[in-house]
């Protein structure tokens, strides 16, 4: 199965995000790649608010990212997002965060999440959701 | 050289820190482990503040976190930092977030810093603060 | 009803609340506020978390800020908690933030709640919820 | 002089903005009201960039929010930013937060600022930076 579609979603950096080596802080690159997988899912037709709302969340279970270039407040910045595998409990996504301008690769990383219901319980992935997760691809394809 | 000495930081969760899954948003703990950091160089007699004052500072090259538990509001969280290695331009630390009552491991990380100057420029890890990172593991063997 | 006893909370800066003028980034504040305000009743004998588990949230309708001096990463600051009012459905904190070695006033503030209820709907502070915001009051005085 | 010029800026809830309420946090507002501000100031030619580079900031000397109705992830939201008086030292900026789709008035605050100078001592506004925030008045009008 072919589920790396891209989606690119431009970031325009806050001033907030910056921290005193004048530069974006590393965390909110994290925040930024929840932004972009939000953004992934509902260019896929499936936004993350129909999922949440229906009683699933995607917790995250794994964090990764390397950071290559510092971005500053004013930069212009994309983050691409693809999934990368869709397993019937768990998905993962892969992040580039680039200068849109430059196209200089900025930071690269992934993260892995667990299917949850609202008690928090570990759960299969809806057939609905899963279909929406793939579909995006299919259409694209 | 045995660089693993752990320092625990008590860490007060903030409502803000929460999300509407009910928990302790996953970014949060990226900032966890930055506190843990300076905490544990505070500990060793170096504060942070003085690095950066001093025209040095850790950028952060590799972040990693694995979350195993949730973590709630009101739970009494610890983040127990490690110096893991030091180089010449590069040092990482460990991490685990572990609720302090039960001893539960919540989640464990790691990240990689280089040394760069008030430019933004990689450079050695300045002689003195080396010792300083290094101090607190002799003063304890 | 004298309820302004106020409690002083430590806080640590950390360096993500920074920004690249090189000072505490300003809603910082705000969620140190909160901080202040969660400690205050914790130290009332009546942790939010109590509240918050039983069903209700002081949620904010009116947040101020008046910002004197810059806090910079590495001062020790205190954030001085009162409660000004509390009224059948409404509440209202008022801030200091000092920096505790020189007792300096960096900002001062305060935040009005309202009562609410799972749904987010405007309910009565229950009673044991006032006795426990006044007690703290009753039993200092 | 009118230069009470509203410019709107689309906002995209983040998850990491929600907190246990199942709403966006009250913080995140404050950082909104920076967000609107600095594309306030872009849509007036003026890019806040091009003013801290030049080694000038508008620190912010007092916030103001009303919180009116939550919040939810997945609602579409604007901050209407204007500029509601320039003095030779002070500016200061009124924002309300709506729901796009209803027009709810969900928040109405304001900020005000000091210019200050790289080492953090106020100044006057440069005149260019004065006249760049008004012309955007003026073209309009």
């Amino acid at each position: 199965m072919e589920t790396n579609f891209p989606f690119a979603l431009d970031i325009t950096v806050r001033f907030a995000e910056t921290d005193q080596m004048g530069v974006v802080h590393h965390a909110s690159y994290i925040v930024w790649f929840e932004a972009g997988r939000v953004a992934w899912m509902g260019a896929a037709g499936l936004p993350y608010a129909q999922i949440s709302n229906a009683g699933y969340n995607f917790a995250v279970v794994d964090v990764q990212c390397r950071y290559r270039a510092a971005i500053r407040f004013g930069d212009p910045v994309q983050v691409i997002t693809r999934l990368v595998s869709l397993r019937s409990r768990q998905v993962e996504f892969a992040y580039e965060v680039v200068n849109s301008e430059t196209g200089l690769l900025c930071a690269a990383g992934s993260t892995s999440h667990i299917c949850v219901d609202n008690s928090g319980a570990m759960t299969r992935i809806p057939e609905w959701v899963a279909e929406g997760l793939t579909g995006n691809v299919k259409r694209e394809a």
